[in-house]
């Protein structure tokens, strides 16, 4: 096989490119030789090298604990539970937060089998101490939900505050358009002006 | 900028990947270290130093002239120019044609201020012999048959043959949802059962 073809069946693997757009990725990439494919390369050779989870909070960084953890103007008494590192990002792009995280690594599911023992609970449990508060950050999904309250009975009793996002109709939304579960969502919890 | 950041904007500038979609790639590599993104840095470093375009034709390759090119089995009296290295990929996807190439890199427009000097039309005119067949498979598109129409004028009196790809309904199409244009060509076209 040509080294072409290695790039393309490579590229075809990311989520979001098909075999299609891979090729299109790879003809790019050759296009803009010193733009863009030799930098890409020397930043996943550097990313394989340099990047790894943290221990205590599973966000990924160049150092051990990460930016985050170790960052000492961040308050060490709110931890916002986050399903994966996306989410993270979604919320440090809003800069809103200034706690800690953890990251869970996905959902509790039966469908797919996923269970305690797959996402990262027993660190969570470890971590956690009597006055903190603990935000479930999760999808407003099934699994997300499911995960939220059984996060909620295991921290019971700890003297943790567990808390989770509000629901409700996103901004710019329009009600036409939403799903009958956020409308519902949005009406119970509605809020005097 | 950390490393992660520097990876998601390299990714988000191929092309079908959006900065959204970028953080996932990125994400998606890191968790495959050894299986994705330590090949995929391989490949583009090996990619960037080995893959040139063919110095006859335009298609890329590792060795020049190309594989095509040298290739003696492939009939040199039928030169197919194509667009880009797509549509030659499309085409050898095919495994119908076996004679040779000549990318164009691109077709005129006047709106975008792309003259012949701007192809390598020039390249091609100093390829060609006479008893030669040009097999013109240039895009269905206003673009497309300029350049077709025009190549077809610089060749005239060289004694090559030109021909274009046909154009009807595309297998599987449906009638009812085919353009105007698609179905007169189609009727035009029309053939003796």
């Amino acid at each position: 096989m040509s080294e072409l073809d290695t790039l393309i069946q490579l590229l075809a693997r990311l989520p979001g490119l098909g075999p299609r757009s891979a090729r299109r990725a790879a003809l790019h990439l050759i296009k803009r030789r010193e733009s863009l494919l030799e930098p890409l390369a020397a930043a996943l050779a550097k990313a394989a090298h340099a990047i790894r989870p943290c221990p205590i909070c599973g966000n990924l960084d160049t150092v051990e604990p990460c930016t985050i953890c170790r960052d000492p103007e961040r308050d060490a008494t709110a931890i916002c539970v986050v399903e994966g590192l996306a989410d993270l990002w979604a919320l440090e792009r809003t800069g809103i937060f200034r706690g800690r995280y953890h990251v869970l690594g996905g959902t509790l599911s039966a469908l797919d089998g996923i269970g305690p023992e797959d996402l990262s609970i027993e660190r969570l449990l470890a971590r956690i101490r009597p006055g903190q508060e603990l935000i479930l950050a999760l999808n407003a999904t099934v699994e997300g939900q499911t995960t939220a309250h059984y996060l909620a009975d295991r921290v019971a009793g700890r003297g943790v505050r567990v808390s989770r996002l509000a629901q409700g109709v996103p901004i710019g939304g329009e009600l036409d358009y939403l799903d009958d579960g956020t409308l519902t969502a949005a009406l119970k919890s509605r809020r005097a002006l």
